[in-house]
């Protein structure tokens, strides 16, 4: 048994987009040990969207596809189904209805246009699409197997989730390869090369998968067996320690907010170049309230002042970059809400601002707590204002975390 | 004439890495006005890549593959390529030599397996790679173009600099085409498409990509004539109004930013749900300390009323989630820092959070100027916590745009 993935749309045919969809369906396919064979993107054009589907179904015993089931008329997955399979589309009365029940329950009428996702073909299960317009559906055809979801991924991925991974479980007769992610913060890429030496030498021939984002360092492990995944797990704890903050769908975020909600404790933030990325951050975790009371975000220096309460002569004597500032707009803040610990962000994130004693790239990252305080400089120079912001927020989540530890 | 991409390795076929050597492939092709039909990753299996290879060479006057030229057993473009056409392969000694030659220059010897790649067809162009050992190729088979390139993307991206630009350059007779995006705020796709109606009735057959995502919709024109763009703009323009916020690298915030700079207005923001979210997206802008004083995330009830200087009795008669408490966050903000406007955002993200009466989804954004302000009430049910937040955001960044306009 093997598959082939189709995603529809021209608009991932251009130079900025990739198609990510298709990592998701492999991981599901992955976990059942399912090979994928050929992906492919393929354009908006009905004659070379159906000559594709014959194609990847006449290789593949499962092909899944993604995008074109909007309303819209270059959504042509649905026609191209038809023609490459031969088969007649009728209209399903009880899809319209679900369309129309949505829009009104967002105050607004069913366009139109959006009646053609109610076209359905003879046979098939239609997957109902709780987070869009466009439902899916599952076809069997000549003994072989078409999965159609949308092109927007946060439906795919639900719908994966949903309908997808039970179905394939039970045809492959259950789970085949593991897979575990160990997260890494504080490290380098060369720098977790450097520390994983004695591991490569100990498995030069076994697969390991090392993926660098500002969001962090991940390391995967895949294998059939459990036990060798725990054994290689530990070899590599033993070698990377506490810079492991979490595993597999861990964020810095999550991890530091469990941490926190364990012990009861509570965190509010002050922050400057970052501009409430930092907040975002940690508010983007369901159930954040719990812990975080709230944030300043002070970009001007009359908000370091007003909001995060740092006294004028501190910043007038040292600048608005620098120890002292950030580590009174953490403890501002933190005595401003009587939380656990203050977090305070400055720097300069640039491209403009930087001068020869701070130059772009330069942040003072502080955490306080009502006895004492934690401070890192740090210089990210070279690279944009979006990295220097995105590492500059990370290096706070891992500061926080190491000073809750 | 149109094209098609080949990926050939098992390798992009995981969940975690993707192919973006077709991004480079792509760039040359759309700046010559060479449409790209479809692009496809295929698995190190002889039969299949030969297969897709004859497919592909069907669809297309040009097929560009990358990857497969290595010397191991599992490098087989080559070997697809002869299935697929017919051809018979033999043995450039020259090729052999330069190998030899780059491995003696670097103190060792050309392994034997390296022959493989001095295998050639008659009658191929060999293109000279100076950043690595394997050579790519041109071929014409029945009047149709094969371009054969490394997958090391250094490698490809040099050589088609150097050798693939320059032809397609010559035979496409110098043209090159035009992208124009139209950026969108305040309406949905299938709201965009009913006002799009005309515009599609009048250039039925002409390529128009609409893409969504929470940062809005854009609509991409491609044509090679400057002047066909400039038209259709004004077209869309007619329909769309003032919901055209910006073109091409614009953003929401960067449009938003540059009208406040324009006009030496300011602003400051208190949000609750979005926890810091619009914050960031102002600030994301290079320059924004012009224009952005600060703000705070008022997660809790505490900070809504300490921060934004919310009435409590207003929180108390109303709940959090209110119109009421909107616009005095908005109001209260924008006092404190005497800015030109004052933007307040509360809803209920979700997952928890919600009740009957305001369930999770709900949002009300207010904007405030000295004299007045306006308000909106939002409901995005049946997404999830980051749609809603990514929404919110939006929402309230296109209010401020249509209240500074």
């Amino acid at each position: 048994m093997n598959a082939a993935i189709i995603a529809v749309g021209t608009e991932m045919l251009g130079p900025t987009r990739v198609d990510t969809n298709s990592l998701k369906v492999t991981a599901v396919l992955e976990t059942y040990g399912v090979p994928l064979v050929r992906k492919s993107v393929v354009a908006d054009i009905l004659s070379e969207l159906a000559d594709e589907v014959e194609f990847a179904f006449g290789h593949s015993d499962i092909v899944i596809t993604s995008g074109g089931l909007g309303p819209t008329e270059d959504d042509l997955t649905r026609e191209a189904l038809a023609r490459a399979f031969g088969l007649e589309m009728q209209v399903d009365q009880s899809i319209i209805d679900k369309i129309e029940a949505r829009f009104r329950a967002r105050g607004t009428t069913m366009p139109e246009v959006n009646k053609r996702q109610a076209n359905v073909f003879i046979g098939q299960t239609t997957l109902n699409n709780e987070r869009g317009t466009a439902p899916g559906f599952h076809l069997e055809v000549r003994g072989k197997h078409v999965w159609v979801f949308p092109g927007v991924p946060h439906e795919l991925e639900w719908m994966l989730e949903r309908y997808f991974t039970p179905w394939l479980a039970e045809i492959s007769g259950g789970v085949a390869r593991h897979r575990r992610v160990l997260k890494v913060a504080g490290l380098t890429e060369s720098g977790v090369e450097e520390k994983l030496k004695p591991y490569y030498a100990a498995h030069r021939d076994e697969p390991l998968t090392i993926l660098a984002s500002p969001g962090g360092i991940e390391l995967h492990l895949v294998f059939d067996s459990l036990d060798t995944i725990a054994a290689r797990e530990q070899e590599m704890l033993a070698l990377l320690g506490h810079h492991v903050f979490g595993y597999d769908h861990d964020t810095l975020e999550s991890v530091v907010g469990r941490m926190l909600a364990e012990r009861g404790e509570t965190v509010a933030t002050a922050e400057s170049c970052t501009g409430g990325l930092l907040a975002q951050r940690i508010t983007d975790v369901a159930g954040s309230s719990a812990y975080y009371i709230g944030g300043a975000v002070c970009y001007d220096a009359r908000a370091k002042v007003d909001l995060a309460r740092v006294d004028p002569g501190l910043i007038k004597a040292h600048g608005e970059v620098s120890e002292e500032v950030a580590v009174a707009l953490a403890r501002g803040i933190r005595e401003r809400f009587a939380t656990t610990y203050g977090v305070g962000i400055t720097g300069i994130a640039g491209p403009g601002g930087g001068s020869e004693a701070k130059p772009v790239g330069t942040v003072h990252i502080a955490v306080a707590t009502a006895t004492d305080h934690a401070h890192r400089k740090t210089f990210w120079g070279g690279t944009t204002r979006q990295i220097v912001r995105a590492l500059s927020a990370q290096t706070a989540l891992d500061l926080l975390r190491k000073r809750i530890r």
